[in-house]
């Protein structure tokens, strides 16, 4: 492999990955790992469950120390260290000593930057006021858990609904803590669409927590008289004042490119380090990962920045692989996601339907509501998944899955299979353990690929729940095929009712020149009834998702 | 579609999917479901649960009844009635009504046999005695449960640790009767490996049961004086006897044939019912599904027979996707199987070792112990996975995996690589969900695929644990680089020790003529051991899954 001298820039996620990936590949070659902060490797993605005590023990949170990485690696670690200039011509770097302030240049071979993001911090009048948080590191987790220890904290407000922010939120109400979340957009974790994060929304009405959706904050001010509040007075651009003893600024990270940009490297529109397939910046001598890039969605294949640490590892590794020598590449990123919130689960793979929608690629979608495991065994609960295909070619683009129990598993099936570009008919085919604690016979992930297979085949054509919210009864009728019973608790306005069992003998009731949109609980007895009604001559499609997912987006008719 | 006249012959998993994806498609076709017992499409795989009440309620067994299926896919469901009799010439089957002993025929365009299979009783003297149940319907299951409620019930013995042996021992266990297993194999749950399968005889022994393996029954008998079984004395090819209250059949099961041989249909070697990719049997009108059939083992190619409830529903549906005109074909079947096992959770996907060794096909076996989520977070358990690939391509051939948390997930996402015939290297590449509850950064699916990726690219060779059961130490040195406190609770006889932190520091200690064999708990530090050998000149091969797979798979030196 021979042997280099490569400078790495951040020792968290990536940084440290390449670091101990490059001596495992290269024991002659010198390896300067530099970290501005005081911590390497540390449980990036634990923080917030510090705050709420899951994880008891603030030494828990370092996963590696800079002895124990020398020890094990033979690394040079220089922690409190900033990396403040590259010279490319030279292929020196400019570190300096935050102690003591001195500072040095090394030379490198490569450079690998993987300093990571910053959260952002818009100029919000009153932005910097006490009592004011990010969760970035350990030092801020801290921080926000001493001012905790030494108040009577009995409100937050988190500005922001993404993973940080919904994490916060559980785990400050795990404190005993009232919490309010401002969100700007219509939804929490904009990873997902909005139709599956109704149900985020809905757990954390749930579970008390106040959500403010489309209101961003307006500025952060001291109370006024009456007004309780240790740290802000959150106004909203609603003119909504949210009295709070903490704030939590979880309003998105940007990539922390500043280094490179003064360097000289392409940054691309989002902000990041532009890298290629090699995860080389435009320097061919520096590479760069992890939450500092920009890389191709690897469905889209759009430039995206995704700053998760599942990638930024594997970036980490295979930049060590690849300036050692090996013939690799980075395929790009597919954003795969989860969020634990409250007693549900939410998680994505690859792309949604806003990026769709924005990237131009055509799309079909597809809801279906099953139980986790077989239904005749105790405990089972119903996962929604919103699966997204391509109608031209059948491959997979992107899945979404919510529920209380098994979602991680269907996300992690579905991931796989984008990685592998399976079609929807493979899925379905797909053989997934069964015993009846675990899944069904059908697997979800296999109901999603026969649903589509059908779709595909011409078998059934879809309706989605916002095409049947101001539809023309000019031109359609609603079919409600549930039993009367369970039509009692809420119903799709202007639909009529023939349950399935009855519906071959009321044929001659219904019209052949309107199209007929048919809708049950979850939208299989409905299929049934539109492959009866299409088969004697009728204009039939199903509501994907049926019922339970035109409530829940709708926000009309609850029902479980 | 078009209209044909469907006879199927069995009204469970296969019979029932075929009927009901049949209607779908063709709303014209007259569909006949002829099932012997008195049940369609009942909870197969629930039966062990109701007995140990899991299930609480008989009622919750039946998933479908013949009026459900009637009404829903205007089905004629005829139960209580045998097919004695196929004429193929005419096309037509002869029919016994059960209960009235009428016989009559009725003609088919496409005929689907999906009998089943049946409770292996090999001719064992004793083996009809009374208190002997087997478990294949809800009757068997009715009438062991009655037996339960009748009498004192203190000792079970349970013939058989396949699937339905090992759950009934956890089921009879929770009803309190202390339960024995014999078993002639050496090893439980056989689609797993012996050195896997140990992690199940361990949870036998920890929650009271017995296992008798390499050992099978000689006899069933009375009683002697002294001995107190209400059922019989299962007396051991060891001669050892044990009491039972209660004994289950659990030896297997064997295709349901009779029907189809008798008609002149092709049988395979393993006696179940030869079918081509189109599942069609040898003659070209009908079709066989599910537990009935042999099957081409999709990773292997070599004939096989699994009965399992996954491939028997997907069979189903395709035969009637095919028998309707849809160009569909049966891949194979890859045998994912899962069970969990009082507080283990145990499954397999693809080739095990000992099919791979049968058919000949070339396989590197690896074996990891990663934790299930992150190790900061509370609550981490160990998984062992079984990873096996071939050497030649780098393609995964077949998985296990044992554990308390998160097996079926691991399964499941190396059960859909295997369909998508993904090799090891896109494995370490495939983007996993992670959040601190539910995984790592780097999954331990990644993990399995970065080692075969190491040992493809000649950065590691790997040692199996039984190369190392007795080993040449003229030719071999055994090093254990753990830390001396993990080494004093136990280690590889004849292994000198020189932790991995000391170890640079040590190499002029260690012999350039002799292979080194690296280990450690599990197989990582010893890996990067390996890799400050191999790069100093020595000769190395890390031990795959270390002392772990080692301790476990020779029983020596128990530790966690």
């Amino acid at each position: 492999m021979g042997s280099k001298k490569i400078v790495i820039v951040g020792g968290v996620a990536g940084g440290a990955s390449a670091a101990a990936r490059a001596r495992r590949l290269s024991e002659e070659s010198e390896i300067i790992l530099f970290e501005r902060g005081p911590h390497v490797s540390f449980a990036n993605c634990g923080l917030p469950y510090y705050i709420g005590r899951e994880i008891a023990e603030e030494q828990d949170l370092y996963v590696q120390t800079p002895q124990g990485l020398k020890n094990r690696f033979n690394l040079d670690v220089r922690v409190r260290t900033e990396v403040v200039a590259i010279d490319r011509e030279a292929k020196e770097v400019e570190a300096r000593n935050l102690d003591t302030g001195a500072t040095y240049k090394t030379s490198y071979d490569a450079l690998i930057l993987s300093p990571g993001a910053s959260p952002l911090k818009p100029p919000i009048p009153g932005i910097d006021r006490p009592g004011h948080f990010v969760i970035r590191n350990v030092p801020d987790t801290l921080a926000l858990d001493a001012w905790l220890a030494s108040k009577t904290v009995k409100k937050a407000v988190i500005v922001g609904g993404g993973y940080i922010g919904l994490e916060m939120a559980e785990q400050l109400h795990r404190r005993g803590i009232h919490v309010s979340i401002a969100e700007v957009l219509p939804q929490v974790m904009n990873s997902i669409d909005m139709d599956m994060a109704v149900w985020l929304h809905e757990e954390l009405a749930l579970n008390g927590v106040d959500l403010y959706l489309g209101d961003g904050v307006a500025s952060f001010a001291e109370p006024n008289d009456g007004e309780h509040a240790l740290a802000s007075v959150v106004i909203l651009k609603s003119r909504k004042r949210l009295p709070a003893d903490v704030v939590i600024l979880g309003l998105g990270v940007r990539p922390e490119a500043d280094l490179a940009k003064k360097a000289g490297l392409e940054i691309g529109k989002l902000g990041g380090i532009r890298v290629n397939e090699k995860l080389q910046t435009s320097d061919p001598h520096i590479w760069a990962v992890g939450d500092v890039i920009e890389v191709r969605h690897a469905v889209t294949g759009e430039w995206c920045h995704i700053p998760l640490a599942g990638p930024a590892n594997r970036q980490g590794r295979m930049a060590a692989d690849i300036i050692l020598g090996k013939d690799v590449k980075y395929e790009g990123t597919w954003g795969t996601g989860i969020l634990r919130l409250f007693n549900i689960t939410a998680g994505g793979t690859g792309a949604n339907e806003k990026m769709l929608e924005k990237a131009g690629i055509p799309y079909q979608t597809v809801f279906l509501h099953p139980l986790n495991h077989a239904g005749y065994y105790p405990g089972a609960t119903r996962l929604t998944l919103k699966v997204l295909f391509s109608p031209e070619t059948g491959k997979l683009l992107g899945a979404q899955v919510v529920g209380e129990n098994g979602v991680d598993k269907r996300i992690d099936v579905l991931a796989t299979a984008l990685k592998a570009g399976m079609t929807m008919d493979e899925l379905a085919q797909v053989e997934l353990s069964y015993a009846p604690p675990f899944g069904s016979a059908k697997d979800p992930v296999n109901l999603a690929g026969m649903i589509a297979e059908n779709v595909m085949a011409g078998d059934i054509s879809l309706v989605q729940w916002h095409e049947v919210e101001d539809y023309d009864p000019d031109k359609i009728l609603l079919l409600d095929v549930r039993q009367p019973e369970e039509r009692a608790k809420g119903y799709i306005p202007g639909s009529i009712n023939i349950p399935l069992p009855e519906l071959r003998r009321h044929l001659n009731e219904l019209p052949k020149d309107k199209e007929i949109v048919a809708y049950c609980l979850v939208g299989q007895r409905s299929y049934y009834a539109c492959r009866i009604l299409l088969q004697n001559g009728f204009k039939a499609r199903n509501l994907t998702g049926a019922f339970l997912t035109y409530a829940k987006a709708t926000g009309d008719n609850k029902e479980e």
